[in-house]
């Protein structure tokens, strides 16, 4: 269907994802319009993986190698665009994978549990029969938070997450990695390290990355995460943006 | 539904309209991703209409007032957000509103013909019993042009059109009024005036425009055409997006 040589292939590419997963009940209605939001920002930081956002994946891959209990946290727009990935760094690395969704209904939960379950994930948090914890004052009808998932869990990955459930994250004290095309979100501004790139670019440079790094010495690791500050990672972020535009 | 002291209220507002307008037949799936593009461009320019584009929709106001037979081309965005204004627009000016549809089917068509007929529209142009001038080179399964909608027009108004249409439309020697919310598009660098503003506020504001500038001499009227630059206009919208980020 789609024509290879047009200017925007991938971006096409993506976007039939997004629209089949919408049509299986993986996306709700706002995940259609959230990946517009996000096809925004990639343009604007040239569809590409920058130096610096290489850098703060390596970072990224380093927490996960010292982190005891890692949870990667998956929305339906990650499932569409990337859950054969997310299966392949969960068996990686070893850690479940929690679903969370802002529009928390039982069919999306089981659409999405079904989608991992057949990818081979072995621990699937945040469906239905888990626990949660009570956060009454986040809007919707989502859950911020599973207790199995996230209770426990020193280190949550959140792509794609919303603003108010990243600072609840942090309200309870947890290192935070978040994937997020706008530096200035405050997803963005409350994790602990902000890849902002294209979630699509991103899992298959961490899945690299922590392939390269566990093989390193643990004071090297170390050294990495100590030599990070999210602050300078987020302005070199917003100029190659601005670099865009002049 | 909505809570209206949510920090995103008026957002939200027109979100639900586009999901409402997706789920009446009017709007394609891309449309809803379309959507979610302009909410990251409104956010950067900071979702208010800037002394500049306020400039550039009088501009846009002393155009129409000139020219003989201009068209208001719209879309499914443009009808889910804002049809009863372009239907306001159509009256003031006594001038017809064309359909063109990226994803043509005969049933958006419809939806979207009912909707200005509702609204009173007068003349309705692009429908499926008009005839096309044959554009081979556009991909997809759209029409470019109406003849009657647009051969004899010396003036089109397309908002939230895309690069394609808008090109062919400048090779026509047509004079374009676009609404683009990104100042770097190939729509808003090809377009003799280009609004670089959300087009929910667009339209209102261009509707006092009209009023205000039709009790105007021709000489002013002209001399605001004259002294008008896209260039400059873009470069300036450029610029309000770049302090944004600083």
């Amino acid at each position: 269907m789609l024509n290879k040589d047009h200017p925007r292939y991938q971006s096409l590419v993506y976007r039939e994802k997004i629209v089949e997963a919408h049509e299986n009940g993986i996306l709700a209605d706002s995940g259609m319009i959230a990946h517009g939001r996000g096809e925004t920002f990639d343009y604007l930081i040239g569809e590409k993986t920058t130096p610096n956002s290489q850098n703060t994946i390596d970072v990224a891959a380093c927490y996960f190698l010292t982190r005891k209990h890692p949870v990667l946290s998956v929305n339906g727009n990650t499932t569409a665009l990337v859950s054969e990935d997310i299966a392949k760094l969960s068996e990686l690395l070893d850690i479940p994978v929690e679903i969370n969704l802002y529009y928390r209904t039982p069919e999306r939960i089981e659409n999405i549990e079904r989608v991992y379950k057949d990818l081979g994930v072995k621990e699937i948090l945040g469906t239905d029969e888990d626990d949660f914890i009570d956060t009454p004052n986040l809007n919707g009808p989502r859950s911020p938070v599973s207790i199995e998932g996230i209770k426990k869990s020193d280190l949550v990955f959140i792509p794609l997450e919303d603003g108010d459930r990243a600072e609840k994250l942090y309200d309870l004290g947890k290192d935070i990695i978040s994937v997020d095309l706008n530096p200035l979100s405050r997803t963005a501004q409350t994790s602990t390290v902000t890849i902002v790139d294209n979630i699509v670019r991103v899992i298959p440079a961490l899945i690299e990355s922590v392939k390269k790094y566990e093989n390193y010495d643990k004071t090297d690791i170390q050294e990495k995460i100590d030599l990070f500050n999210n602050k300078t990672n987020l302005n070199i972020a917003i100029k190659d943006i601005i670099k865009r535009f002049e």
